[in-house]
């Protein structure tokens, strides 16, 4: 990659636990050549240069007071797919939503280069937000999703990106033809990406059922198979709507619930991430936890399809393990920002409830964004926080400040700094109002993958 | 003010009822000197020039294809001394986040030099977000209070400018000390708005009691006088928060409930805007009716501070007048576009327990941002609209179109166009990810008020 050692000196701020945000003023972290944090120092002089054997000729990258250095985010659930139809659902609910709006762009990925277009974008877009992984859903075809992972690569996106799987209750001009070609065309991705990046250093394939109403009970178990062979994870929905919750009663008359599906067909397991988990009965919530399956919570989609409100707290409280997920375009946003702050206003609405407890504090938001998301896709020893031997991925969060006079000057980002506020408040400040302007420069494994004019 | 006719060309949106946005993809607007909206065609060519008898001199602004134009947002409550305090109330509710965060903001306004700093910047913010009318809270301090309404003849923006009053359950640090206080320093921010706008052409002060538990008795009927004396509105709180109700029960234990309270007082009128409304009951709604008594609506921050879902559908259906309110800082967001956003995905989370009727649509939303504001600060034949006769309070909306090849430019705007939506869709993009980067101009009154680079 040609990476030169680097320091990141100024204020940094990361989730050392759910509850706790760990803010250092005057940090100096040290980035190797393989873009691993070598070393964390605090309370360093604004003036540090850098004094350790082996670092006098590293590069060094300052932060001024209004900024900070944060972790990159992790969408757990984003359809890349989708992105074009960000913002248009109407006041339709999962199943119409789905027939109406999703298909019929899905299926346009046929040709590649719309696929080009929209990928290109959506990647570039997503790492304006700061997400430094990302895992995607594509469609069912196999050159577009290849596609997929060769730009997040070029682009140097972290992303698990899965080839959608539905045999059946599809429409007939966007489907897989059989069981048989569900497998062929799923491996045929998983083979590419062993090509393009054979050790995973940043694209890992993921088993991709779309969910339990679009697969019949035999792609479910040939999936679970190939989950087995290959030991790629899964991802996919459950219990995002109570429709479809009935509609898979009906499909599956002999499974004991919705989560049951996915547990016959071999398909819930640690490596498994499932996307929304609105619904979810005590029951199901005790065995994902057996299974040591993850959770991506979508506020955001949830609010605006009308599915319901996740209840992660009690989530949290079972030991399950949660991340944060745009569902773009469910969720009508690309930003995990956005998500933070949904998440939040959502877990306020199920305190308006189920009382005070539900509530999400902002700590905690940023924590399922980062640690947590780093869980769900199983990375949490490599990214999501800032400890010695992890991941640089990272990025710069720039705050505005007003002046004495209170004009505002030319590209005026969205948050405005009076400088009487604690850090904490400035780190809320941004969670409530800021947004890609303020993330001025990103960085995934230690290259500088984004960058702010 | 020296305008010159103008012809604004190319699309224009507006809404012409609560569920109809109506969309002219050729239009062409004339304002006359006075900033007065002269004539509307449609169906005009893209190279459209003049012909109207007296027009053929007139400036003429163009549009291109991804933008449009829209009437200016009309914000019908927020604080414009709480702004410092934007996304800053932990998981506070109201009474104990009125003690902790904003009186102690709020009494620093003493200090007229912070509050030339802050009130520059919220009316310079709001206008970069299309906000075209805002009906301010300041606080109790005389001097900076007519400091905001000097700030916003200035930079055009039409206001309501409220004194804050409230004489009892108030810390001793920031409080009126009597109800001839309450009465003489309002009556002097009245006659300071009086000798700088006479005609009150834009700003026109606002009779504000904080609400009913920061005011005595005296105080209220005080206050009730003065507006019928002046005939100036009124504004204040109304049926926030269950601990508020509670509290309004203790203090006024001889009311029938809340809305008796100011009804009492001579305070509920045709020119009231009461803020909130999430609680209340058929009793209050059918006085308010009867009163004539207008609503603002504050998702965002009934949200943000856990206070409940106001029932916009229900608050419509019993033939109320609603508009929108940021409710800075209960609502983090200067941002009426935000309001109007979460207008929709609160409507989503009342519909999750009501059903869905209870969800509002995109173009009931905006109509609440700006018909609906209109109704309720009574400027509903002057401004909202694009209609003859009435004022040009618009913004020109410019959205981002994604190239053929995908990539991002510099300084790309949140909102992606890839050219196969309709009008409505891009008109929903802009709802749901848009923001002030999209408000390219503002103007008031045929002045142009802000404009990006």
């Amino acid at each position: 990659m040609g990476l030169t050692k680097t320091i990141y000196v100024g204020p940094f701020a990361h989730c050392v636990s759910l509850q706790e945000l760990d803010i250092c003023v005057d940090g100096a972290i040290g980035v190797d050549e393989s873009g691993k944090i070598a070393f964390v120092e605090r309370d360093v002089p604004t003036d540090y240069e850098p004094s350790k054997e082996g670092w006098s000729g590293a590069e060094i990258i300052r932060i001024g007071d209004n900024g900070f250095f944060f972790p990159g985010f992790i969408d757990t659930h984003i359809h890349a797919s989708q992105y074009p139809n960000a913002g248009i659902f109407g006041n339709s609910t999962l199943l119409d939503w789905l027939n109406t709006y999703t298909f019929p762009m899905e299926s346009s990925f046929k040709d590649v280069n719309f696929a080009r277009r929209v990928y290109t974008r959506v990647v570039s877009r997503t790492l304006s937000h700061g997400t430094t992984t990302a895992c995607y859903y594509a469609t069912v075809h196999v050159p577009a999703t290849n596609l997929l992972s060769d730009i997040c690569l070029e682009k140097g996106q972290r992303a698990f990106v899965g080839r959608v799987c539905m045999d059946r209750l599809s429409p007939d001009y966007y489907r897989d033809e059989s069981v048989e070609s569900t497998i062929a065309d799923s491996r045929a991705c998983i083979e590419h990406v062993k090509k393009i990046d054979p050790q995973h250093a940043l694209i890992t394939p993921v088993i991709t059922p779309r969910f339990a109403p679009s697969c019949t009970d035999e792609s479910l178990c040939a999936l679970g198979e190939l989950h087995k062979e290959t030991q790629f994870p899964v991802q996919t929905h459950i219990s995002e709507n109570k429709a479809e919750i009935e509609l898979v009663k009906e499909l599956f008359p002999k499974s004991k619930h919705y989560t049951d599906v996915y547990d016959e067909a071999g398909l819930l397991t640690s490596k498994t991430i499932l996307a929304h988990c609105v619904h979810l009965s005590k029951d199901e919530q005790s065995i994902i936890k057996q299974r040591g399956a993850k959770i991506s919570h979508c506020p955001a989609s949830n609010t605006a399809i009308t599915s319901g409100t996740a209840k992660v707290r009690e989530l949290l409280e079972a030991g399950l393990t949660v991340g944060l997920g745009t569902d773009v375009s469910g969720g009508y946003s690309p930003s995990i920002l956005e998500e933070v702050r949904q998440a939040i206003l959502v877990s306020r609405h199920v305190a308006m409830d189920h009382g005070d407890p539900a509530k999400l504090s902002t700590e905690e938001s940023l924590y399922l964004a980062t640690r947590g998301g780093a869980r769900v896709v199983g990375l949490e020893d490599k990214i999501g926080g800032f400890d010695v031997g992890m991941d640089w991925d990272a990025q710069m969060i720039s705050l505005g400040s007003v002046p004495e006079d209170g004009e505002m000057g030319e590209l005026e980002g969205p948050v405005d700094i009076f400088l009487q506020e604690s850090f904490a408040d400035r780190v809320n400040k941004w969670v409530y109002n800021g947004d890609d302007r303020n993330t001025t420069s990103v960085w995934v494994k230690g290259r500088l993958v984004h960058r702010k004019n």
